[in-house]
Formats: C-alpha cells, structure tokens, sequence
C-alpha cells in the first residue's frame, strides 16, 4: 500500500475521537510503521502513570498500519488478539511505537511491536491479524 | 480489601481522564469485579467498531479490581503482561467486562477477564500482575 | 467429527513417538477433549518437577482434539499461537489437560485449556488454530 | 553466571530424558544463549511435522539459559508463562533457538526467543520468568 493510501486510510479525522484525545501522531514515511504521542495528562492513569490502554493503543495503531502496509489493496485485517509487556513505568515525555511484520502469510499477520521513552524500551507486544477481503462498502 | 477502599481506590474522579471520556462505570458491588461502557463515538475506531484499545482497557480495569480485591492492604499491583483475544466486532449498547483470579501467589497474580455485549462475549484476556509493597506516599 | 473419527485421527500409534514417550492418554468419550498422564521420570525436568514442555503438549494435545471435534470432516487445522500459565509446580501423580472451545469462527478457532493435578489447577493456556481446508492425500 | 556453571546447571545427562529423547544440544559458547535438534522421528506429530511440543521446549530450553545467565549465583528462575507462535511448518533437518532478554528486573526477566530452520523463522516465543531466591539444597 502507497503512502498516501496509508495516509488517507489512517488519517486522524474528527472520525477518531480516541485520536484525538490522545493527540496520537502516525509516522509511517519513508517505509516506517509507527505512532508517536507527548505525555500530557490525558494519557495518565490515577497514579500519574502512563495508562496501559494507551500503550496498549500505541501497539495496535502500529501494528495496524505495518499490517496495512503487508496486505494487498483489496484486503482489510483485524486484529486477533495481541499481548503487551509492560517493562517500565513512564510519567512523561514523548513515546513512540513502532511495529514490524514477523511473518505474512495468505491468511494471516504476526506481528511485534516495540515502544520506547526517549533510548528506553518500556514496553513490547505480539500480535496477529486475520486478514480478509475488503466488503465493497469500505 | 474493602468495598470502601476498592471505592476509593479505583474511583473515577477528575484525575482520570481516560475514565471521563470513555464513560467507564466500575461494577465492585457484592464481589464483583467489572466495568462497563455504553458504547457512544467516543469509544469507536474510524470504522465504527468499537476500538481494540476500549475493550483493552476494559479488561485491564476489571483486572485491576480483582487483583486489588486479592491483594492486602499494603500492597499494590502493576500489570506485567496482558493478551486480548478479539472474537466479535462490536458495534453499539452496553459493554461489560468481568475479571476473575486464576491463581494469587506472593508476588504474582495470574488473572482471566471476559468480555461481553449482550450475552455474547466478545474478547477473551489473561495477565498476570505483580504484587508489590505499597510506597509510603501513596 | 465422530468418536470414532477423533480416535482415528488422533490415535497413540507406533507413528507418534512423542505420544509413546509420554504414555499420553487421549480422553474424548462423551464430548471430552482431553489428555492424560501418570508422571514418571520422562516427564521431569533436570529438578525433578514437571516439564514445561510436557505440560505445553497436554495443553496443545487437549485444544487439538477440540479444534477437530469443533471442526467440518474436510478440514484439517494448525495451531497459531498458543501461551500457557504456569500456576504451580507438580512432583508426581496423574496430570489432565481438558480444552474448550472459546469462539468458532469460519477461519480461526480460539480455546482454552486447564491442566489439574488432583484438585489442583495447575496451568491455563489460550491459543488460536487457523482451519483449512484437508488437503486431498490427508 | 559463567559458562562452566551454565554447563553444570544446564547439562544433558541421564537425569534428563526428555533432553536425551530429543538430543538437545545446549548452545551457551560465547555468550549465546540457545538449543538445537537434528530432526529425527521422535520430533514428529503423527503428520510427519516437527511437534509444536519440541518447538516450545526448544523456545523454553533457550530462555532458561538466557535468564540463567541474567542472575545471580544465589538465585534461581521458574516460567510464569510462554506463548509461542507457529510460523511455518518443518520437516526435516536442524533447528536452532536462541534467546535474548528484553528486560531483567529484580523479581521478573522477560525474554523473547527466535526458532529457525536453516535461514528461515519458524517460530517467534516471549515469556517471563520469576527470578527466586535458591533454596539451599540445590
């Protein structure tokens, strides 16, 4: 999938509130799949903590558009299940995530992500996507 | 821990945005260890489905409760891993998520969440958390 | 598929060493989809404890034989991913792997499986098979 | 921990029969942290494809020297849990397992493990062990 493909298919429109919200960046020129947010205290849980359903967000966003990079125009894929370890607490600053492609297959998408806090990995997933035929609405 | 302190503990207050803009409701009463959403646009990818990062943090809030419930007062706990299994698209209505103990030890809690909208159960977690002396601060 | 289709196809013959080394017992009377052991020494590691490993193949064992009962008579299936909690360790006596199917779709089945000791719960795995179509000299 | 202590802790002898059922051969020279088969029938499901069995004591053997090597001389490690993902299908020759740490911690190590076939990934592991303190009769 071109760029501006992933661009247009990924756009973070006011059809995305959770994006919004999270003021979650893409960053997918030059062949890269990741997202990238700056902590502020939407993304923290009560403790003042980054929240792991934000990290945990990070991860599928980036996975997402590596996946939609794999797959073929006429294709969609959605996710099957996804696990995320939690190796460090982070409280601020900015974070990224990047995903790449274990395995393509015909059916299915293995996937790893790895997300870091300035040089710190602070957390990693795997992942897979069932990938189907896009229905002719979409 | 008491129903009094899991209360105060997990209480959705101004110091939890994600909680105020996802309308999550926790369900502690009587044993219980869950939460709920009433699905609006707030909780929807760009596709209209409810988005893998809500029902993330559904699972990883309910686990929370029951692994706060498990735990005694000095402690707490943090996620050290959580997988989510999708198994339907969800697209409208009520969402709940209940977690439930498969084994506490000294220091790890291994723990199960199911999903459901309806009487379909829709994703599928298992974590574990570790279980650590409570700071003094907090 | 039929009682007598599972023992077919999942029958301890001289062709499955592993089965033999392990004296693993399938159980699948009555719409049961387990395994079963009675630990002797080719099952521990060098501590004396049970293997991971064996405990990996019950649990691998067990979602199998759910996988195909679940399945139609021209499918095979093949197992994705698969993560198994380990909740405490077992010494001796007789292990049992029991699956259960989570969700059945056209494509992808999702299982869990418990794995006792006695009374004991022992070990928890989830994982996912992919179904596909039996190829014709199978 | 040294190399001659991994030798001594990890070593094949008649106290390991599953070690010597599927002629594993630890490879921990040099810093490396892996296992290896030459596939022969006692590796095989009743398919004539390598046993997803042998594939997770391989990912498991391969973290087990990893997190030996990340600890101190007075501590010990147990599995929590290992999930391992099937990527493609082997037949027949060597496989090779090696693993890496992807954050070691006072009580938890979390680890990850590449399975290959010659130059292809078979299959991808991440798991965490508990870091214990060793009993003084081991």
């Amino acid at each position: 999938m071109s760029d501006e493909s992933l661009s247009k298919n990924t756009e973070l429109s006011s059809e995305y509130p959770i994006g919004d919200f999270f003021s979650l960046e893409n960053i997918f020129e030059d062949g890269q799949n990741g997202c990238r947010i700056v902590i502020n205290k939407n993304h923290l849980n009560p403790h003042g903590v980054l929240h792991g359903g934000v990290t945990f967000t990070l991860v599928d966003q980036a996975m997402g558009i590596a996946a939609m990079r794999a797959i073929g125009p006429n294709q969609i894929c959605t996710t099957l299940e996804i696990q995320v370890r939690y190796l460090s607490p982070v409280f601020e600053g900015e974070v990224e995530a990047y995903a790449s492609v274990i395995k393509s297959g015909k059916r299915i998408i293995q996937l790893e992500a790895k997300v870091t806090s300035g040089s710190e990995l602070v957390a990693f997933g795997t992942g897979s996507f069932a990938i189907l035929e896009r229905p002719k609405n979409l």
